[in-house]
C-alpha cells in the first residue's frame, strides 16, 4: 500500500503527502449541517474526541492516532520528546474511558515511535501508523461485512426474499469506524447484492445517535430504514416485525460481555425473549482481553446531565437546544451499559462469526489464549 | 358526599352547583406553563382528549364523562335526545383507542342517564355522575395508596431506613388519575409516612411525560426523583439502584397482560432479568374483563410521527419545537406495548394487592368470574 495517497472517508480525511492536512466531520451538527473541522494539533485532536465532534470506539481511536501524529509534529526537535509524547498519549487516553480503542491506538502508535531514529523520524512513523490504521479499518469493516453478510443472506432465504428487518442502537455505521461501520457493514453488504434490508433506527437518547446519525448515514447510502423511540423495540419483537438485531461494542470482555451505549442490554433482553438473534459486530481491537466480567470491570462514563435536561434539533434557520426536564428536576446520564454474554447469540469480527464465549472467542483469536 | 360542592384537583376542577365551569389543566404546557382550559361543550371535551391536552387512563375517563355531562347539556330540550347522546358517547369513545376507562365512563354515565326523567333531569343526573365518578377516582387512588405502601414499607424496612429507588415509566400520577394517581399513590403515601423514597423518572420518549408530567408532580409534592432517558433503567437494575417498579397500565387483561405505555416491556424484562418487583397499579377500571390475550388482542394506537420527528422543549422565552430526524427518514410512533403477565411480580388494585393470573385477579374481583 501507498501510505502517501490522499485518504478520503465520510467521517475522516487525510491528504496527501509529509504534511497532510488532517480533517473531521463534525457530527455534532449532523444531519442538519455537513461541516469539516481540520485539526491542527494535539488540543484539536483530543478535543475532538471529548466533546464528541467525533465518535464511534474505531473513529476515536483514529483521531487519537492523528492526535499522536500531530503531537510528534508539535514536538519534534524539543526536548523531553518521549517524555512529552507519553504525556500526549496521556491526555488522548482519558479523553473518554469507555472505548478500549483509545489505548489501543495510542499503544500501538508510541510502540512503533520507539523504533525511529529522531524525533523527525519519529513523527514520520506516526504518520505512516496513522494511514494504516485508517486503511486497516476499512478493510476490517469490510470482512466484518462479509461475515455478517452471511447470517442476513439466511435469513432472507428463509423468508423467501420478503423484508430482512433488522435493528439497530446507535451509530455503530460509517460515522463511527471507517469504512463501512460494523453493526452497519452486514447491511450495506446486503444492500449491495440486492437483499431486500430494512433497518430500525433506534433514536438512541440522549444524544440520539440513531436519529441523528444512523438514518442520516442509512439515508445517503440509500438504505430503507425507518427511526423509533428506543421504547419501541420490544413491541416491534412481540409481532415478528424484527428478524435480526446487530449492535456494535465500545468495549467486549473476553468472556463476551459487551459495553455499548446505554439501552443495549434492553434490547437484548427483548430479543432474547422473542427468540431473535443478536448479534455484535466488533473488530478485535474492540476486545478488552484483560476483563472478564463486564458487569463488574468495565467502567461506565457518567456525562453531563445537561444531554438529557436538553436537547438541540433544526428549529427554522438554525439549531437550537430546547430544555425538557423541569429546572429544579436532577437528571443522570449514563453512557454505556453491560449486556451479559448469556443475551448474545454471536459475535461477527473481521476473522469470522463466533459464540460470545470464552472459548470460542480464543478460538479465532488464539494469540490471546 | 354532597355533589354540590365544588371539586379541586390538580388535572381538573369543577366549580359548584348545577352549572359548573368545568376546567383541565393544559397538560401539553407542562412543566413550562400552568394553564387551565374550560371546556364548554361536547367537542371541547373529545379535543382535549384526542390532542393529549388531558391524558392518562383516569382523567380521560374523567373527561369523558364531563364530556357527556356537556353533550347533554347542549342537547336538552332538542329532538331525538337519547340518539345525540349515543352519537357523543361514541364520539368520545372513538378519541383514543387504547385505554379502556373511555368506555366505562361513558356507559356508566349511559346507564345512569337511562334513569331520568326527561333531558332536563338526564342532564342533572350526567353531571352528579361526573362528580361521583372525580370522587370515587380520589378515593380509590388513595386505597391504591395504601396497599402499594405495604410494600415499600416492607423494602425500607429490609434496608433498615435505608432509600427505597422506585422506577416508574410514564406518568400514572395525579395528573394521570384523580387524585394521587396509580403508580405514584404509594410514593406519596410512602412520603407522607416519612419513608425515604427516591424516584427514577424515565423520560418516556416520544412525548416525554416522565420528564414533563411525573418530575413535575413529584417536584411539587417534595418526592425526591431523577429523571432518565428511557435507555437508562436496566443499568440502574443491574447495579443494584432500583428497589422496585410501579408503572401503570391503560388496560389489563383478565389474565394479567398490561398494556401501558411503549417501552414498558423493556423494563419489565430487565426487572426479572435482575430480580427486581415490578408492580403494576391499576383501579379496577382498568381491566378489560373480555380478553385474555394481551398481546394478541389489544389495539395498540399508532400516533403521529411528528412526535418523534420532532420534540418540543423550553427556549428563551417559549416553547419551540425543533426538528431531531433527517427530512427523509420515516419514522413510527406505537404509542403502548403489552408486558406478558409472566413478567408481572402483581397488580396493587384499590381491592388490594394480586399476583397477574386470573384465579388470583378474579378472587379480588369475583363478580367478574
Amino acid at each position: 500500500m501507498n501510505y502517501k495517497n490522499d485518504i478520503n472517508y465520510l467521517a475522516m480525511r487525510l491528504g496527501p503527502g509529509d504534511d497532510p492536512e488532517i480533517e473531521v466531520l463534525d457530527q455534532r451538527k449532523l444531519p442538519f449541517r455537513l461541516e469539516y473541522l481540520k485539526l491542527s494539533g494535539l488540543a484539536d485532536a483530543a478535543t475532538a474526541i471529548s466533546d464528541m465532534i467525533v465518535r464511534g470506539a474505531g473513529l476515536i481511536g483514529n483521531v487519537a492516532a492523528a492526535g499522536m501524529y500531530l503531537a510528534a509534529k508539535e514536538y519534534a526537535g524539543r526536548d523531553d520528546f518521549d517524555g512529552r509524547m507519553l504525556h500526549a498519549g496521556n491526555v488522548l487516553k482519558a479523553t473518554r474511558p469507555t472505548a478500549v480503542n483509545l489505548s489501543w491506538a495510542v499503544n500501538r502508535i508510541m510502540k512503533e515511535m520507539s523504533k525511529g531514529n529522531g524525533t523527525e523520524d519519529k513523527m514520520a512513523v506516526a504518520l505512516e501508523m496513522v494511514r494504516k490504521i485508517l486503511l486497516e479499518d476499512d478493510k476490517m469493516t469490510r470482512s466484518i461485512g462479509q461475515y455478517g453478510l452471511e447470517i442476513i443472506r439466511e435469513i432472507s432465504r428463509r423468508k423467501k426474499g420478503e423484508t430482512v428487518n433488522i435493528l439497530t442502537h446507535c451509530n455503530a455505521g460509517r460515522l463511527a469506524i471507517l469504512d463501512r461501520g460494523t453493526a452497519t457493514a452486514p447491511v450495506y453488504a446486503a444492500r449491495d447484492e440486492g437483499i431486500d434490508v430494512h433497518v430500525w433506527v433506534d433514536e438512541t437518547r440522549p444524544r440520539n445517535q440513531g436519529a441523528r446519525l444512523t438514518a442520516w448515514e442509512l439515508g445517503k447510502y440509500d438504505v430503507r430504514h425507518t427511526v423509533i423511540p428506543d421504547n419501541t423495540g420490544g413491541h416491534l419483537m412481540q409481532h415478528g416485525l424484527v428478524d435480526l438485531v446487530i449492535v456494535g461494542t465500545d468495549r467486549t470482555t473476553r468472556t463476551g460481555d459487551v459495553a455499548n451505549k446505554i439501552g443495549t442490554y434492553l434490547k437484548a433482553l427483548a430479543a432474547h425473549d422473542n427468540g431473535i438473534p443478536f448479534y455484535v459486530a466488533l473488530p478485535s481491537s474492540s476486545f478488552d482481553w484483560a476483563i472478564r466480567d463486564g458487569i463488574k470491570e468495565i467502567e461506565i462514563e457518567e456525562r453531563n446531565g445537561s444531554e438529557v435536561g436538553s436537547i438541540s434539533g433544526w428549529h427554522e434557520d438554525g439549531e437550537v437546544a430546547v430544555r425538557l426536564v423541569p429546572e429544579n428536576s436532577p437528571v443522570k446520564n449514563y453512557g454505556f451499559d453491560v449486556t451479559p454474554a448469556r443475551l448474545v447469540t454471536g459475535l461477527i469480527t473481521e476473522r469470522g462469526v463466533c459464540k460470545a464465549e470464552e472459548n470460542d472467542i480464543l478460538d479465532l483469536f488464539p494469540e490471546h489464549k
